[in-house]
């Protein structure tokens, strides 16, 4: 009677797919050799009409479902559709829920005809989302085999498929349609996306690599544009490296900003280095109009850890010259040469507009990452070995360092850890204030330009490095993920007479590969300072009209 | 050669007096049956010029420093004189710099009469500081005898009276004032002041009670109007309980609104509760002020907990009919009869005056206050443990529960406390969302009237609750106390029929007698959701105004 671990993931897996419209299905799915599934190879499964509507925008979307001149409806089907066949590609879907949405996007579409108006600011819009949202009538898994069927591994709990997270409250009352959520890799703490149900979440872009983690669905499904922007989360980078590995923009808030409550997590109640929540998209403009909707929500009456900020208007065109800082490296890991060459993209196209670009030497992030990964382990796995414990499925080999930890931290342990991240923010705050002496503005820097990854895709099992994003959460500074370039093999050739710093570097550098990597996206950070997400999000628009001038 | 505790506690006990001016000793202290020395008691020792300045408000003081009219120099000496006679009559410092305040109101004239104008808002204001802010020149000791001669209990960092505050900077920078810093109870963690370097601080107005804890010397330095505003900090009620006790203003913030970077504290790093600092006045205006030019230093840019908030102007007159919640009792500890009294007094006023006032049916207070008292334990008692014993001083009665503490907490077991905290935070956000149904202004309630103490003032450890208070800082909400009345005996007798709720509820009850209690303060703490400083002070301007009026 009682099913094995194998049997439930492969019944779930199934489920997965048999909610799939058998027309939507491909029948003839890529060879190992079509890496590159992006582009012309899915657009061959849709019309004309389908790509049009997929390939926009949010802003456009919105536009066209505002003047009423696409149904709800139309535009949802076409995301169902095209969402579909990126899962059937990627492995990026952990639910479909594409019956619920067009009932939804019907209910839009009848409010319109009788009001004349859009229902909110998102009237139309699909939003994909990571799957630890709880949705109504929708499963939470969060990739754990164990919490299938239950509420958070629980159960009886009477929140099973009714209880939805107050994000998703608030995105159904703006206006947007909600239709699937998208793959993590079990414990949420891997820069790859795997777990025993939908096994490994590709790159579109090249089915060789990770499409990142831990929104690794969401960057996937928006790379091949089966959503024009979803939510992701985000604790050492889980936003930001699913963005940069498939081409898309990602925001990264500061705690405190978004509505976070009511969400799934892995290890809930660790206080120190708190998870965010953020939107990943085609556009900056995407990201700018679901937390302008959310803000506009007022979380902050609903969620006890959002502080009072509306969405505070960026005043256009009054940034004149802008001052930069550039991490070029970090010293721990250095970034192998594509990600070089499109930090120094940045650089190039910030200094012709006549902006300056600093060198950005901080208080060593090393320091403030080993304060980081202590946070990751206060309860000695405990919470995570819990999960895997409900259903006896094994760890994948990404997130094993979970498994071994054994000791918990105790209260006077975990007081000085955050003793010392609360020192290391003051120094950092106290260094980016000091730069005022340095650049031409009479301003401290505006942003710093970083690395996401020292690569600019994962090779599997080869998320070796979470520094350069981990510190950003340390900080609890603001980033904007922009995408930048794309590997060139006749370019970023590799570094042959490379110096290595240790050990851990060379495996780094050595993971390059050319050939491999060819063709795969690579995006950078902008890095803010704290809270400040509009203005981080005006910076990464003028960032990206500047590259894209110069390219 | 090695001095014991006692003598340590001896000598920093004497090098205090030793720096009051022989010209400001009472060489005839008051005997043991004079117990109220405020009003013309501590008047007899003061010019009439003296009295007029310290018996000013913040306001009024700042008038005359900004017009010129008043010299920041005389407006000093007059505080300090009023302070050393406090001290002398209450044991309410820790140390005394009169010296080095008299300098810089020198130097601030110099400022004005060069400039023609003040240095910044708080030109020529006298502010005091509890025994947590580290000055300059000045020891912290927060009532340690193993932190004299050290900073923070370490020798030798380089930091011994030298470094500062972030507030005591911020104040400095807007033209204040510092002359002494105030005591506090070993630990920080009573609602009475006591430690082994000044002994006891006895309450101005009733020399049999207790100033309040802990920031009881601020309480009663200002009850006695030694200072007319300090700051304090509250991780339970320090700011509330010496408010109230002492007749005057406090304001608790939420956490982040303030900078509380670069303070000494107990159980530094306990994450899960954490304190604030807020002000004590002898008006709102008084709290108001202060806080304003704070936040006008741009505080976020240089503690990284604060948020970037600045003041937010309250429309004048813009109120309307507002709604009030009544909390008469939490259920667990019923009020004394004077502070059931003042929180008559406050619900009639404001329905004399047109106003809602509902009754406060909130979740339940025990069970946010059980998880409260656990963040106390996170460490087993060790950090206070540690400060004891660099000395071998014995901990006083009031803390000892701190000393019995054994085990820490795992990191499992404090997440999980996180999480209820979480929770509870959010159920009492439902509810107070939901009172908008009860109300009939369309809104939820502006503010919630709480005790603050279930008695006037504490005896001699006889602080026996923190529940009124310490809810309020687990659900980081926004609190102001203002003064309501004093006990009259002929009025507030012991209710002889009383039925106790259980044995700590009949030990309250039977600590109140109606003859010790004669004419001591009974505030009350007009409550708002987080992060509403401005609009908690001006409600709270509204309800004192009401009730001088009906008064």
């Amino acid at each position: 009677m009682t099913q094995t671990w194998q049997e439930r993931a492969e019944a779930k897996r199934s489920s997965i797919i048999a909610l799939i419209p058998p027309e939507w299905r491909i029948t003839d799915p890529p060879n190992d050799q079509q890496l590159d599934v992006t582009g012309s190879y899915i657009q061959q499964f849709l019309s004309d009409n389908e790509i049009q509507i997929t390939e926009s925008t949010a802003e456009q979307i919105l536009k066209n479902t505002h003047s009423g001149r696409w149904t709800a409806e139309e535009v949802t089907r076409a995301f169902c559709h095209r969402a579909a066949l990126a899962h059937q590609l990627t492995n990026c879907l952990h639910e479909i829920f594409f019956d619920a949405a067009i009932a939804s996007a019907k209910e839009l579409d009848e409010h319109y005809a009788k009001n004349k108006q859009p229902l909110g600011p998102l009237h139309g819009l699909p939003v994909s989302l990571k799957d630890q949202f709880h949705v109504k009538d929708v499963e939470t898994s969060m990739g754990y085999i164990g919490w299938l069927g239950t509420f958070e591994g629980r159960k009886n709990t009477g929140k099973e498929r009714v209880y939805e997270s107050e994000l998703v409250r608030d995105l159904r009352a703006t206006g947007a349609v909600l239709f699937c959520k998208t793959s993590v890799p079990h414990t949420l703490m891997s820069g790859e996306t795997v777990n025993n149900i939908i096994s490994y979440t590709w790159n579109p872009k090249n089915r060789a690599l990770s499409s990142g983690g831990s929104s690794g669905g969401e960057g996937a499904l928006i790379g091949l544009r089966g959503s024009v922007v979803g939510f992701g989360t985000d604790i050492g980078g889980s936003i930001r490296i699913p963005a940069a590995f498939n081409g898309v923009f990602g925001l990264k808030p500061s705690t405190g900003r978004l509505p976070y409550e009511g969400m799934a997590n892995s290890m809930d109640g660790q206080n120190s280095i708190l998870s965010v929540l953020g939107p990943l998209a085609s556009s900056i403009e995407g990201l700018r109009v679901v937390t302008k909707a959310v803000l506009g929500r007022k979380p902050w009456l609903r969620d006890p850890l959002v502080v009072e900020m509306p969405w505070r208007e960026e005043p256009e065109e009054e940034k004149g010259k802008m001052a930069f800082g550039v991490l070029r490296s970090d010293g721990t890991v250095n970034p192998q040469p594509p990600v070089r060459r499109a930090v120094e993209m940045v650089v190039k196209a910030l200094k012709a507009q006549g902006h300056e670009v600093i060198d950005w030497t901080p208080p060593s992030h090393k320091t403030i990452m080993d304060e980081t990964l202590k946070t990751w382990a206060f309860d000695g796995g405990a919470d995570v070995k819990g999960a895997f414990a409900l259903s006896g499925e094994p760890m994948a080999e990404q997130v094993k360092l979970f498994g071994a930890l054994e000791k918990e931290f105790t209260g006077s342990e975990m007081a000085a850890v955050n003793v010392r991240l609360r020192q290391l923010k003051k120094e950092y705050m106290e260094y980016w204030n000091s730069t005022d002496k340095v650049t031409g503005t009479g301003r401290p820097v505006d942003a710093v330009i970083m690395p996401v990854a020292p690569f600019p895709a994962a090779r599997p099992n080869g998320y070796l490095y979470y520094g350069y994003t981990g510190v950003v959460n340390a900080l609890d500074y603001t980033s904007v993920v922009v995408p930048i370039t794309n590997v060139d093999s006749s370019v970023d050739k590799v570094d042959e007479g490379y110096q290595a710093i240790d050990e851990l570097d060379k495996a780094v550098h050595a993971s390059y590969d050319p050939q491999i990597y060819h063709y795969a996206h690579v995006g950078v950070q902008l890095v803010g300072r704290r809270l400040q997400e509009e203005r981080m999000l005006a910076i990464a628009e003028y960032v990206n009209k500047v590259l894209e001038k110069s390219s």
